[in-house]
């Protein structure tokens, strides 16, 4: 009976609902409790909300849906019935632009964080400054995925930890030298966090313990965005 | 101070080099602690070596590799250089039809399982008999994804866990009912997993506990599997 260095995630619960101006750190260190090498994880509609990026839309006018759409993306890539495929200003490829039309008041949409990068690294600083701990931060959304049924949540925003980490040239278990593995660390946690999150129940705040503590360094999402002239299929 | 209940996340080490024959079932009980509700998460490596799902390979023949590649595939969606994206028999697309040059012998490659579904199920049942535990069992394989960099781990056969929960008609945290948000369950598990899995350190096996109760039942990958009808991308 041998088993590795548990990894342990856990939802934070009795959040107030997010308003605009609210200082997300404060809430975080009020309400869970952290140790140094914490990874936190925040719903980018928490984020949203406290940065103001809510804005009012007619749901029953297709055409105003569409244009907030399309004014949130650099590009449309599919369009079929009421799904629409769009890059964001972020190189992020996802459904609506990321926009999200539940879990908001009625006739209220809420939009991306504009630098999801900068809202992580104002909540890593935060929670630095308030209460000592250093600790890692992922804002996390909901994707879907062109092949795969059902959504996930990955990252689009992180600070203090790495986006992918490159396991080239690590020796595999054979003593042979690996060619090519980058795994995307963020969106692992990021999806791991989601099991703790559900939708209903009013989560958006994750911590991770037990992230391998090499994955901890200054980072940017960009690294997580596959540059135009390596994708195959925009 | 208010936390959800927790997901615990743990490798099993200490297992040895999987050979055609072994029986995983057997040496899961053998290494790990296991309680009813546990899900088992098995990389599909170890269970195509125990499958005997290993073929003679010229690595430094390239006509050899892809003829390899292309007799695993139903079709070949997208070729760059030495990347190949396949859509394999079982409905999945990734890179060179989820065949492994690694982590094998020189001269050999790890072809996917035949049936993942029926190996999750196998392994689920030998638990049951050896040790009488009622857990769910993942077989997972490593994915790129078309807009994002790095890979992550995905279920791509399953047995007693849901793929996909469908969240569809559950009101939201402001009491609306949400549209529709169904979400891969068994993706992001198998990507909670792959963290403390780590591929220089031979644990082919993770253990996930405290997953959501509701999430258990009888399933297949079959409904991970985005139908043709519903694909924009291929």
């Amino acid at each position: 009976m041998a088993m590795t260095h548990p990894l342990l995630v856990r939802g934070v619960t009795g959040l107030p609902e997010f308003r605009a101006g609210d200082v997300l750190a404060e809430a975080i260190v009020a309400h869970a409790e952290l140790v140094d090498g914490d990874v936190v994880v925040v719903t980018s509609k928490a984020v949203s909300k406290c940065e103001g990026r809510v804005v009012d839309i007619d749901e029953t006018d297709p055409v105003a849906r569409r244009q907030l759409i399309e004014s949130e993306a650099v590009r449309v890539l599919r369009r079929r019935g009421e799904l629409v495929i769009t890059e964001t200003r972020h190189g992020f490829v996802l459904a609506n632009s990321g926009i999200d039309f539940s879990n908001v008041e009625a006739g209220k949409a809420c939009l991306l964080p504009l630098d999801p990068d900068r809202s992580a690294r104002r909540i890593r600083d935060g929670i630095r400054g308030l209460a000592g701990h250093e600790v890692a931060v992922i804002i996390t959304d909901t994707f879907g995925r062109p092949w795969r049924v059902g959504v996930t949540d990955v990252a689009i925003g992180i600070a203090g930890l790495a986006g992918v980490v490159d396991l080239r040239g690590t020796p595999d278990a054979l003593g042979r030298t690996l060619l090519a593995t980058e795994v995307c660390v963020a969106d692992e946690i990021a999806a791991a966090a989601e099991l703790v999150m559900t939708k209903s129940a009013s989560v958006p705040v994750a911590i991770v313990r037990g992230v391998d503590e090499t994955f901890f360094r200054e980072s940017s999402v960009r690294e997580i965005v596959r540059p135009h002239r390596d994708d195959l299929f925009r």
